[in-house]
């Protein structure tokens, strides 16, 4: 197993600062490991750098040492990407000291935090200047503005404010040479050349360490309504958010498709839920914010979906939402699945409910589909749930060939094989195989030019 | 002077195809200047490749020639981006063959165009699918989406909706080395891999040539008012947009900060102008879109800014922003003046404005700046008039000196010198003496890989 040399392990040391690092077996295990179990490769060393000129210090020992560099945040994510891999000698870099919020201004809706703030400080960063961060997901306890910056993060209210991209104004990160890049200033407007950030946005810290963020914050909306709308379809759920838009224009916070059962699914398998709305065939869950918003909520629901609930209380709201974030839970109990994190255009989300999650249930029997998600991004976590008494063993077995078939149907309607996820380790192998030959061929070159040594996080994103 | 070679110039025509060529001396001389009279470099050919195979196959040629590329839109850039520099045998590439929307997906909220289709035309069709693209500026009728993609162009309501960036959900390009980047999906949400196409926006041609572009649209507002309202100073400015925020949230489409004697300066120099608040300070034109919008607007007026007007036809609001629209005009008739194009952190703007007008007054005597801009977005136009009988000469002698003092106080400042113009070839000299080290040589290397012999565009953006 490749393993650092004694003299990068002291000049790694040395750049990490006295209290910078840890080479304690039972501190490092635990990061080794992604939230399933798995390990890929190891790695001795765990580095905590307290300010940015510790990180340089310590990218420019690892070129020197040819040590890969595998940055770690909250250790959220889903697909690998803070796991250091095989046949490299390897260092962990956690972000956990660069934990500051430097700066909140109430008159720009700015704020900027170091990258190993969590989701949680920034939310309450915000709402003590009387403002919002707006976007959520259910590890916000735990992620931090780095891997928020550098998996260019979803959620919930991507359909108005859009993923982490749309709310970067500006960036620090230590490139793979050690430099500092200075895009910091949090301008709405700054076109000087290439945007070098963009790239750092999503790269996975294959491309360098994200070490601060200013990230664009917004009004805290004077009213919010959320409701549970029972609909036919799909189909029945677009024409609902069509009359929603032309209601109350891009005041539609969330607009999230859930299959019928997927509340007594909760219900069932996590205490303290109930079926707000049983038997419907889909159920959507929308949250409308901003001024003048009911009548027009409740005209749209009228016409296209008159079997709905709408909170009267922020408790009644509370209890809607925790429904949602209780289904990867209550998925997880009902029992093994093959997962798969889509996207598609909007339109073409119900030709893809109705084809491909029949075609997947002809081809596998048994098997059965369960797709939920952020409808109007196009994006549906589309699950597939083993036979009954097929159990874990049957998604090893057949795991690889459904997802082939579901990402090789998405590719054909022009979607994307990772909406929010990010590619990592695991999903290398299936972008390497369907991604766009042109812009991998740009990406490996991109790759090469800035990290000739592939010090920054490999393995990952198929580079 | 650099010219094509009769072997490059046979092998550029026979990619173009037979009606894809012209090297009539009247039809390109027009290309090779921009609106203000400059000329840099050369170019005795003009292609108007049909189709995108077309466009490989010429830059391939290009590559095999050692040829220059610079593409050309509708030439409304005022850095020039689209202007073939000295040194370099070069040929004009226009995509005004390029000239299909492909789709509009009414469902989805979006629209593929091919990169020569004018902006007018995008709007156009959006309205037709009832909806509408929100990105606008003076030179909508020429405009088109390549330049605005590769310009990453603003405009009035980039505080709502974003800069063109925001905008672009999917790409297509042609790379330096002839290979097609196809990013077109319209996905709102796709994490897979380094995303290539956000280095395209904003490029200015540096690294392909941009084909066409899914853009997002948005639901046609419900309600929409206009308002000018006079303010006692730009500071009092952002507690007027502070108040409306807090009333109607995120539906402010625009908040343009104006000199109180502009409207004056207009209606003195344009037919058909009168001023509608003589005497203010400064103004602000406001346009806010929505849902119950009416109320908040109202009281935020009543309480920052008693004195002003609200449309109440929609003859009175085009009147209140025909104003605006003029500016440039009646500036260019008061006098020569030094042009800026800058964007500072928004709660620095007062600051700026106050001290640095100063500054700039006190160290050029007799001259007068006049800034007026996208206050929401801390982008400010800073145009500095000549001294009485000044005149251009004077713009000729001291407009370097100006220019360094405004750009200095600006960076000092965590300002951009580019806010939405770009950098093109007149300002890579201060791009190059201002911008961060880290960004620039990561731009370069990112350059130099991709198109290692600089067929590109060069000369453009420091590269």
């Amino acid at each position: 197993m490749a393993d650092l040399s004694p003299e990068a392990r002291a000049a790694l040391c040395d750049a990490a600062g006295p209290d910078g690092w840890s080479a304690d077996a039972d501190t490092i295990a635990p990061r080794l490991t992604e939230w399933r179990g798995r390990t890929l490769g190891h790695s001795g060393l765990l580095l905590r750098p307290q300010g940015v000129a510790a990180v340089q210090a310590i990218v420019r020992a690892a070129v020197a040492h040819r040590v890969a560099i595998v940055p770690q945040g909250g250790r959220t994510g889903l697909v690998g990407g803070a796991l250091p891999v095989p046949g490299r000698a390897s260092v962990l870099l956690s972000t956990e000291r660069l934990a500051r919020i430097r700066a909140v201004d109430a008159d720009g809706l700015t704020l900027v935090a170091e990258a190993g703030v969590v989701l949680d400080a920034v939310h309450a960063a915000a709402a003590a200047a009387g403002l919002r961060f707006p976007l959520s997901l259910a590890a916000r306890g735990s992620a931090t503005v780095g891997g928020l910056v550098s998996t260019n993060a979803g959620g919930v209210q991507v359909l108005r404010h859009g993923t982490m991209r749309a709310r970067v104004l500006g960036l620090e990160a230590v490139l793979p040479d050690g430099t500092l890049l200075d895009q910091l200033g949090p301008l709405a407007k700054d076109n000087t050349g290439l945007d070098i950030k963009q790239l750092l946005i999503g790269a996975e810290g294959t491309l360098g360490i994200v070490t601060a963020a200013a990230l664009a914050l917004a009004p805290v909306p004077p009213e919010r309504i959320v409701a549970w709308a029972g609909v036919d379809s799909p189909a029945a759920a677009l024409m609902l958010l069509a009359a929603l838009r032309g209601a109350v224009g891009e005041q539609i916070e969330s607009f999230e498709l859930l299959p019928g059962d997927a509340a007594a699914m909760v219900a069932r398998h996590v205490p303290g839920h109930r079926d707000p709305l049983p038997g419907v065939p889909r159920a959507v869950l929308i949250e409308v914010a901003g001024t003048g918003i009911a009548p027009g909520l409740e005209a749209a629901l009228a016409a296209h979906a008159p079997d709905s609930v709408v909170a009267t209380s922020e408790a009644q709201a509370a209890a809607l939402w925790a429904i949602r974030e209780a289904l990867p839970e209550a998925e997880k109990r009902e029992g093994a699945a093959v997962k798969h994190d889509i996207s598609l255009p909007v339109a073409a989300v119900p030709a893809f409910v109705a084809r491909v999650g029949a075609e997947v249930e002809t081809s596998f029997a048994g098997a059965r589909v369960f797709a939920f998600g952020h409808l109007g991004d196009g994006n549906l976590h589309y699950n597939v749930f083993a036979p009954p008494g097929g159990g874990s063993a049957w998604v090893e077995a057949h795991g690889p060939a459904v997802t082939r078939l579901v990402h090789d149907r998405v590719v054909a309607m022009h979607g994307s094989i990772s909406a929010e996820h990010g590619i990592g380790a695991f999903k290398a192998d299936e972008l390497a195989r369907l991604g766009d030959p042109g812009k991998l061929a740009a990406a490996r070159a991109i790759k090469r030019a800035l990290d000739p040594l592939d010090i920054m996080n490999p393995g990952k994103l198929a580079l």
